[in-house]
């Protein structure tokens, strides 16, 4: 579904004390955020918390009233510091329990009923009125409800969820956007006459990003636009900025 | 600065558009995280916010009213889209003008005065009252502002500014951590005795961490305590839990 005038927005949720404790490096954020902007939705938030109640909800809260979809990572395994699933159920406001579609793909994961045993079952507690979402790998769904859109923390999962939520998805009119390597000229040289640039160019958001290899600068000014035709004059004239400060 | 017995909090704020579009993947959160947990200051949270001064302040606002010390990332540079000295005043509620000290090591590297023009002028702009942080590698400044710590987005520009601050911080008590290798065995299978551990020793932090190889899962359960004492029976039985199921 694209909808070539609206824009639609996106935050991302980090659940997991080991995030924060540096013990494990999150990489689902980078992955999201250029998966989304592919898809023509715009991240306009990130925030990572702690395994607490209080803290998930207040995010989910905070974060799912401000954009279209809300996408959260961790915290939907088996074990008691679990909980995402019921913060999320009680930040929407519905019941949840145990959901037979769920229990249905554990079932086809672990045959033997011995094995799936009440810490697995908690993996098919899905929050009342979700669709679920496909878990390839080891079958425990995520699932998306009202704007909220569950998965997991493993990066492999996660990325697998994305693609089978991908599709039910709203999507917007993708940002189209330009890179103009400054070819060694540091910021300090063209800061000036670039923002001149960014103001005769006002639907046009540039950015300027440096880069330091240890050795020198390298920069890229970025140009961005939802209009491909807004872009190309953008881009001329920091094209004829660069040269006359070459010149 | 170490005082054994209160807790020292953090949250970290990371600026940019570059990274919410994921053009840019961030490498300061899980070096901070690490960096922080090392000195004894516990992550509560973290934010990414987009380039604009609304979101900057009040996500200043909302973090630094929640933890000892906030650190920022980005957007500290010479060019128009470089906001965060001016927001960091603004939340604070300080004024913000050229920094002698500031403009002192700009000269250093600037010394032709032509070259140290309006733009690189811009980030000697240092909230009153602050205390810079230096910068060895490209000498524009960060700062710490009331118990708001501002640093450079570059990876090492960052990290040597933090190796800067970090000497002026007070710390708390360093959390002690123990990882157990499950060895194989899968969360769905130790999930409810790790609760019952968990219910037992209510001061121990217990996580459980799936890490999927693209063959098969290998967990860790992490104990965190503040006391080494405490850590030791629980992780006696964790590890009883662990060989009573292999058995």
């Amino acid at each position: 579904m694209t909808d070539s005038t609206s824009v639609v927005t996106a935050a991302i949720l980090v659940i997991g004390d080991e995030i924060l404790s540096g013990r494990t490096k999150d990489k689902n954020i980078g992955y999201i955020a250029e998966y989304l902007t592919g898809l023509g939705i715009e991240l306009r938030e990130v925030r990572v918390v702690p395994d607490d109640e209080d803290e998930i909800v207040a995010a989910i809260d905070a974060l799912r009233a401000k954009v279209t979809y809300l996408f959260t990572t961790g915290g939907i395994g088996p074990t008691h510091d679990d909980i995402t699933a019921d913060c999320v159920a009680k930040a929407v406001g519905v019941g949840i329990s145990h959901d037979e579609r769920a229990v249905a793909m554990l079932r086809e994961r672990f045959p033997n009923p011995d094995d799936l045993n009440e810490a697995r079952l908690r993996m098919a507690r899905i929050p009342h009125g979700a669709d679920l979402i496909d878990n390839p790998i080891s079958r425990a769904p995520g699932f998306m409800v009202a704007n909220v859109i569950v998965m997991a923390g493993v990066p492999s999962i996660m990325q697998a969820m994305l693609d089978a939520v991908a599709p039910r998805l709203k999507t917007g009119r993708k940002m189209q956007s330009v890179s103009i390597d400054t070819d060694g000229l540091p910021e300090g040289a063209y800061a000036t006459p670039l923002g001149a640039v960014q103001k005769a160019h006002p639907d046009v958001m540039i950015g300027s990003y440096p880069n330091f290899d240890g050795q020198r600068f390298r920069n890229q000014i970025v140009l961005r636009a939802r209009e491909a035709e807004l872009l190309e004059p953008a881009r001329a004239a920091v094209e004829a900025m660069l040269a006359s400060l070459r010149s």
